[in-house]
């Protein structure tokens, strides 16, 4: 049974994430959909790219995932279609499929990109503000019928790419920012583990420096230390993360998106 | 694969609309289900009519919709299974269907109601405030698994329907309501498509006014104009919309359901 | 095609949960989803256990249920799975069963509980903060696929249970205690309709007291009294519940989970 992903900026209250899915089903009955989020926050493409590259890769390969953050929609923006390593993107040419894409060069993932312009594999009427039902349901749909990507529509080369936030190097270890708040409140960061390297091996003696407060050595887990302590800890995709122990981040320290992070180590020279 | 979707004002924390998956599911093992929204405002039946309408027609020919916004849980109203064009009901009697019935009659489709009164197609055990879960979520299943509309109760004529408010046609053009705000802050209008029939051809030449602000022309989509402007356009089932650029329209303008819109073609003599 | 159902703290909008049906349909391509909650309190496993308890039964024979509320994750507490009747439990061993156990007793259902430690059934890689994805899921996925129970890990009798708060027999009725409050603000008791037994059968002599307010008699169902009445009536899983009908008990009670309920009978002494 193939498999789709749906990540928008709708809401769940409107009905158009259900709607997208009864018209993914009319062509594609046996589809298995899962919702990656539809709280998104409006507009916000960056958002959108950081959950996409850490969550595709749990999904089978073969995966089709549909992302609509999309503030051009209507306009010129060019739709498409992507296969980046085993997974297949279906959106607008915003940028969201960035921070995979950084993962397909690294780890020398295929990748080809389609602009979606053959309307058979579209609703028959086109609305100008809602091609997530319109144009990439049903694409992903056909898609996931076995229509090659190739078929959907004309090859490109360089889709656009965001430019994602990089930590730094500093004299003392890493100086990087929030990239993403969760649920809980607790932050990510776009310090890495493969970043902190020897460091981390010595979590007794890194420091982590965010919103003017200080944490001395990581730990593994929520669990490894008292209810109300505020940790880092490596995340459940390799970013680094600041977190209160049953508790918030956001609340303790009023972290947000873009703040700055310091990682560093005692055994360097200040 | 039958498709059945769901609507409720549960919302989506306690476990119940899950609950009524699981029974679905011990009946038509195969269902696709389609959450539409479980965040209607309490008990409003108009709200839930208005995606009902909109939602519906995107789905399989043969679909099963279940709405459960339903205050007269319990009491003497009629619970109801209908077929409305290509697309079943289920639910009370209390006109979630109306706006939908509206089309039916508009373009000849054919309607059959039904008061569900045969037990056998529903749960052993009935609660007094939980039908979604002990009657509509199995018969919808039985309904799927290719049950006869007719052998689920007993037909009757004329279903309870709303009033729904119509925009009225003025000297210089409409004036409707706000029936709907979504989760970008965005209104939709009782005006359509339609209604504005010549003077949409000429865009540039209507003006919109809402909550004391005109707004010249029309635009086919968000990205036609920068970011926080007040727009109007065609939303993405035919009614005029009202949305500011990447924000909102309730935040800019306080909208609420019920507001009154006016159109009007500058043409028109005043 | 089997059947899971997901209960967390996870939220709706970082992708946590849509992962997780990632990696099961990775193992079990045709397991249908259902997402019981993914709102409940952060790390609150007694909210969890009292949703759990209701929900479960109501699902298909043989349904497998994921619930990931786990402050203990990544420390020494126990992944586990559970035959609890008909159903299986995957998560962590934190008392999460304790409710649906209880009924297990008193019907004397089969139980069977299995640390997990058979690494084969888990994702190659293991997070110490996302074992909802990592341990769980498809631990799930291969349940579903037929794996024995027997074959996740090593037996053992006595799993984590938590204290629920049980009501009391008072001379002249009952104290309880409210365990949970709903979307609509409506507040669930631990009190149950076999507690009230003989006063339930005589609804009008009956009085509950609940945050200084008292309600003389019980109803059916919400439309018994007019708008914005308080209401006391059965719930639709057997507690006593306080609403408002089509308003907030919260809201006009502020009531909260732990706050005091009692229950009389008129005809009893005082």
């Amino acid at each position: 049974m193939p498999v789709i992903s749906l990540m928008t900026d709708f809401g769940i209250k409107d009905g158009n994430v259900g709607v997208m899915k009864g018209v993914i089903w009319g062509i594609c009955p046996a589809a298995q959909i899962s919702d990656l989020s539809h709280m998104i926050q409006p507009q916000n493409i960056l958002e959108a790219s950081y959950i996409f590259a850490r969550s595709v890769p749990y999904f089978p390969k073969g995966s089709i995932h549909v992302v609509v953050v999309d503030p051009g929609v209507g306009t010129t923006r060019r739709p498409m279609a992507a296969q980046i390593g085993d997974w297949f993107y279906v959106g607008p040419d915003n940028g969201t499929i960035t921070g995979l894409l950084e993962r397909a060069q690294r780890d020398a993932w295929k990748t080809a990109f389609v602009e979606l312009n053959v309307k058979n594999y579209w609703l028959g009427t086109i609305s100008h503000v809602f091609h997530g039902r319109d144009i990439f349901s049903p694409v992903a749909a056909h898609l996931a019928n076995g229509v090659p990507l190739a078929d959907l529509g004309t090859t490109f080369d360089e889709p656009v790419r965001l430019a994602l936030p990089k930590p730094e190097k500093t004299q003392r270890g890493w100086r990087g920012e929030v990239i993403h708040i969760d649920h809980f409140g607790s932050a990510s960061t776009n310090i890495r583990t493969e970043d902190l390297g020897d460091a981390l091996r010595e979590k007794q003696t890194i420091t982590i420096r965010l919103n003017g407060r200080e944490i001395r050595g990581m730990v593994n887990t929520f669990g490894d230390r008292p209810v109300g302590e505020l940790i880092a800890l490596i995340g459940s995709t390799g970013n680094l993360g600041i977190a209160v122990v049953n508790g918030s981040a956001v609340q303790m320290l009023g972290t947000k998106v873009g703040d700055a992070v310091e990682v560093f180590s005692e055994d360097n020279p200040r």
